[in-house]
């Protein structure tokens, strides 16, 4: 099956990315600013796109400053029975950043759209933690004509 | 094998989406300033980044408007046996761009890596479509801290 597969490097310690991806503040300043539920394991978070969409994730890992990984439970179709996931990394200055969007079905459009839109949000976390503002819905980077 | 695939469209007509790619001119607006050689069928384009390496590619297909592929000749050593194309499809005022850099032989870091830093340069592209300016190297999106 295919992968989304990401590597990026943030100027900060494990500790401070860990908190973008691990607390409902850290979500909601880079993937969307409407960011509820809970982030503890076994908890649900919803992240809120507007009228665009809404994603429900559970979280199956969170193991500070090292890991975090969510379970799909509603989202696009396509995104059914996949699971999200973070590694994170120390080197020097730098806290390497590992990121799966694991168990499509096949490498549809939608997996091509995917991959370059989680570049955007990624991106948005590394402008986050470095700098204290990232860029989330609905202040993200469009990549299609039609507001995606 | 494991694929890096994108998907992005851009404001403007297929013709104006397949200048970028495949005319120096428009390539040395997105990907790296210092771009040489041919970009016809059977030539070499030569992408020069510095001191940091470069990369041959062998032009495989150059369908006007409709897509581009490109045989690695020369590059990281991950990248030996790799294709990457382009496809190119009007959908109203707007171009959908297709990418997919094939026959990577495992889903290294440098896989991802290159996959994130591949929505770096598409973004590029997009700008340099839509506005007339991109961010070739080495103006580029950094995202680790040695400067790739």
């Amino acid at each position: 099956m295919p992968d989304i597969l990401h590597r990026f490097e943030v100027k900060a310690s494990p500790a401070d990315a860990y908190r973008a991806l691990a607390t409902l503040e850290g979500l909601a300043g880079w993937w969307t600013t409407d960011t509820r539920g809970s982030t503890a394991v076994g908890g649900v978070i919803e992240f809120v796109f507007g009228t665009r969409g809404k994603i429900d994730m559970k979280v199956l890992e969170a193991q500070p400053d090292k890991r975090v990984l969510w379970q799909v439970l509603a989202g696009p179709d396509a995104w059914a029975g996949t699971t999200v996931g973070f590694e994170l990394r120390q080197d020097g200055d730098y806290t390497v950043v590992l990121f799966k969007h694991e168990g499509w079905k096949e490498p549809s459009e939608m997996m091509h759209h995917c991959t370059t839109k989680w570049a955007v949000f990624l991106l948005s976390i590394k402008a986050l933690v470095e700098t204290g503002t990232g860029t989330p819905f609905p202040n993200d980077v469009h990549i299609t004509g039609s507001g995606d």
